[in-house]
């Protein structure tokens, strides 16, 4: 099981004071390095559009870390596919994973920071058709270099070219899904991994929908491997290794779980530390608790 | 007189071979470094949506820079803004600036790299109306953090706030042109820095063209030090040196000159060791003559 860290990258601290927002991403570039350092699997950032966050152009930022980092795998989490244009999404994805060498990947998401669809002029009340179409092109983009593509919310494309095209074929595209259930379906049919978001109450509850994605999947053809599940997860890491072991025991099994930090802008030193603590103490346990089953 | 490079990311070499794009992205990077280490003063990334380049998303590349880098100014050259969602672009360029620390500029231009105007669905005939609707909205983007506007090629914004805002207030965008009288009176009318792209005769048949930039300036109230000049040119550096401070003079003063290489993809040794030409003959030459002259 991979383990990663998922950060927004808020403009206010804890006290709700406001940050230096320069500092504060700097401050962001240096955690993801440490993750790096400390054999941390994925590091995502979030996307936002509104006065709390610094964190618009994910992968402007996920540069940054792709220039600091060797190993660790850097992803949008998430990125709001709805009121983007697939075509520059890849663009910006692509060349994120020709500067990290392979490493990039991208959660996208349906319906999360719905203040980016008056700021880009989409209709809220079209989310989900918005989302299908969107996420349609962007899946077409990444098969095929030249696309043939009509839609309903962006002109057509009649063969053009785009570029550059990332080191990773196919480039990994994740479903950020909450509890609908229709997009667990989505998921499945269109053979996507699953990232599943639990902000609250108990893990168990989504092993039913989880069991839809995965029998939708077989349905339509994808093999086991192809159906991965990640969790991402509020948490701050002390009491969790054992908490995660066991949600990944109760959801049929998972391929990364995901921790949400950093909502608020913590002090640096408690990141490092927490960061620390996932390296020191987390990962081993969970690789441990790997072996000891034989996964 | 600030000194700078303008590099394309090429994914092909003198030979029309293909290189491998990830070493090619990782050798700009390298490039961009070494330009900061000896002193260069700007570094500038084209941008392209076709299979001959790798530099669709400038301000993902530049933000791998900005974490490697401390003193350098790091720009587009040229975003190609009429096929460009300014508020994209504007969080794009932002972020960089935080990333950086106050470093980020942007040149945006109108016709350049026609191949993104059916790439995101626009008429190239419209290509001027699209390029003053998108200045107008970037540069009341960059003064209003709430704005309010309506155009034509893009849905109104009615007070949405665009963040993250940047470090520099004004984030400097310069206007890029060719020989377009039309473009040096816009320049001139918004008292916007010019950079001005010679790539082929004498510089000396610009002077008109600059002359009515700084009197439309000057008739429009702005001051001489916000009607900056600078010179995008071709060059291999060796013996430029004499000559751009000939054009300097000859174009009435330029505050940068910046010189593009790389238009194919030149060995890393030769464009590594062009830069140390120029940080160690261009620029202390430059400022030798300033000295003389008392600029």
């Amino acid at each position: 099981m991979q383990v990663g860290i998922d950060s927004f990258a808020a403009a206010f601290d804890e006290n709700s004071l406001a940050v230096n927002p320069a500092e504060r991403l700097r401050q962001l570039v240096q955690q993801i390095e440490h993750a790096d350092e400390v054999g941390l699997d994925a590091f995502g950032v979030g996307e936002h559009h509104r006065r709390e966050f610094l964190d618009s152009a994910p992968a402007v930022i996920l540069g940054a870390a792709a220039a600091r980092t060797q190993r660790i795998r850097l992803t949008s989490a998430v990125t709001v596919l709805s009121a983007e244009d697939p075509v520059r999404a890849f663009q910006n994805f692509a060349t994120l994973d020709l500067l990290s060498r392979g490493r990039a990947e991208m959660i996208v998401g349906r319906g999360s920071s719905i203040e980016a669809f008056p700021l880009f002029g989409f209709r809220l009340e079209d989310y989900d058709e918005l989302f299908a179409e969107k996420l349609d092109l962007l899946l077409t983009i990444r098969d095929h270099e030249h696309v043939q593509w009509s839609g309903k919310h962006r002109p057509a494309l009649t063969g053009q070219g785009v570029y550059p095209r990332p080191v990773q074929n196919p480039l990994p595209i994740w479903l950020g899904v909450g509890g609908t259930p229709q997009s667990f379906v989505r998921a499945g049919q269109l053979g996507l991994p699953l990232m599943v978001a639990i902000i609250g109450g108990e893990p168990r509850r989504f092993r039913p929908l989880i069991d839809l994605y995965r029998a939708t999947g077989m349905q339509h053809g994808y093999s086991a491997e192809q159906l991965k599940v990640g969790v991402h997860m509020l948490g701050y890491v002390a009491d969790t290794t054992q908490e995660a072991a066991e949600h990944a025991e109760a959801l049929g099994g998972v391929s990364r779980i995901s921790f949400q930090m950093n909502a608020a802008s913590l002090p640096q030193v408690k990141m490092m530390r927490a960061i620390d603590a996932i390296g020191a103490r987390v990962l081993p346990a969970l690789h441990q608790a790997e072996t000891d089953t034989g996964k």
